[in-house]
């Protein structure tokens, strides 16, 4: 009996073994997977950003369109970049942890067919324990039992050797398979990485090299430029008419006011279309 | 009137500046917060998958044990680093892009101020004209009217003048803070993959320097061990006695197992509870 128990402890290790990976590798996977979707999601994000950051820079000045769309592009290509992590994370991480469940499969199912064999090792072994005790002089009885332990007991020295044979082979490919996924999982991640660091350093230098003095000079020459000439001239120039000589006209703090009355009307227009246009301009 | 319609086309053209920045910004703002809160969620995975790796490092052999638990303490530092870019990010990215709401409602608030008195100028100058065309002779009253348009005139100039201030500093923030707030991001993002290439790295050569060879033949000594001696002995020498020399009892292939019948019982109960510690070791 302690050679049955023996084997059904060897079984129970060898299930052990399988449940135990059936289990780590099935949370794994779903953990990879996760980190594989949320990185996805990261890269959806970026694109949004992407098209965002082009819309802003069509409506901003001449340096910093030039500098937003370089940064477009450059956060663009880290999402090309996290598009090719992903596929590989799927194809070298997750596809290989998921296909291991159809192997785990085949090594329980070899695993029960060793059991199914010990249970009939063990019936025979009962039933012939019950002959002897029923009829022990019955000697043709209990040798035909015997002969049934005998090669019940065979098969199941023969499909232990297969099982032993499976689950090292199955041991031998988790361990390599662990190995092989995880170093595929850290790989990608690293060269995903690489490749992140050197397109930022490319749009950290654009963007420190941007000064935004020359786009501030462009602004105010657009909005106060032409319509400058008039901006500060009181209404009472144009309706009126020329200053009557009054006290009440001298008013302090205006004399920009009177220094510009000189702009005449047609330059007022112009500065006025120019405004209009650059309005469109924005909301285009 | 092309003094007015001029400082109108002027108004427009600050307030069209000032709406789109406010469309802008926000957006931008989501998008970052949005990309914020899925790099915490690429966290938050990261975090489980370096528990999930402890605990299957805890269950398996002693060699792949010790590489998956410096794999783990490598990816938790990629998390503590990703954990750092987060609150870097709402600190220097969304913290800004934020307040600068703030600005821009009181931007908005210049340019609903300076559209009061453009009006109340407007209004005045209507009130002129309508005492011209209806009582052109009397003197007092058109020159009350006239005062009153100059004054609100003055207040309009100077009111353009504050706005211009406003607008040209609102612009010259809004550059600025444009190029600081993406100089802010790139470089976050960039140090983070920095630091995680560095890391990666390392993992990368953990992973790689791994030899299964060893917990493999762990592995078979604890499961074949001590049992190995009676794994491949029929049941039967135990139970029937040795072999009484029948042809029936020499079955082709069973060599091994004549050669093993040697092992005593008191070994196969060892193994067992070999067998018994390490499995409940695989729950543990």
């Amino acid at each position: 009996m302690n050679v049955v128990l023996s084997r059904d402890g060897q079984v129970r290790a060898m299930e052990a073994t399988v449940v135990s990976a059936e289990k780590h590798f099935g949370q794994l996977c779903s953990l990879l997977a996760a980190h594989t979707r949320k990185t996805a999601r990261l890269r959806d994000v970026g694109d949004r950003l992407v098209k965002q950051l082009i819309e802003v820079a069509g409506s901003e000045a001449p340096d910093l369109r030039v500098t937003l769309r370089e940064v477009a592009e450059d956060l663009a290509k880290v999402q090309d970049y996290r598009q090719a992590q992903v596929e590989r994370l799927e194809a070298k991480v997750i596809g290989p942890l998921k296909l291991y469940g159809t192997q785990i499969k085949q090594t329980r199912a070899e695993i029960k067919r060793f059991k199914q064999v010990q249970s009939h090792e063990l019936k025979q072994l009962e039933r012939l324990e019950k002959l002897r005790q029923k009829s022990p002089s019955d000697r043709q009885v209990i040798s035909q039992a015997e002969n049934s332990v005998q090669r019940a007991s065979v098969d199941a020295s023969r499909t232990t050797r297969q099982l032993e044979d499976t689950v090292n082979a199955f041991q031998r490919q988790k361990l390599k398979d662990l190995q092989r996924v995880f170093l595929d999982f850290v790989t990608i991640e690293m060269l995903f990485h690489a490749k992140a660091v050197e397109v930022y350093s490319s749009a950290c230098r654009t963007l420190g090299s941007y000064d935004p003095e020359q786009d501030l000079q462009d602004f105010q020459a657009k909005i106060w430029g032409a319509a400058g000439h008039v901006k500060a001239r009181p209404l009472t120039d144009a309706i009126l008419g020329p200053p009557s000589g009054q006290s009440t006209w001298s008013i302090p703090g205006s004399q920009a006011t009177q220094e510009e009355a000189s702009g005449d009307d047609s330059a007022d227009e112009a500065a006025l279309e120019d405004l209009r246009g650059q309005e469109q301009g924005r909301q285009h």
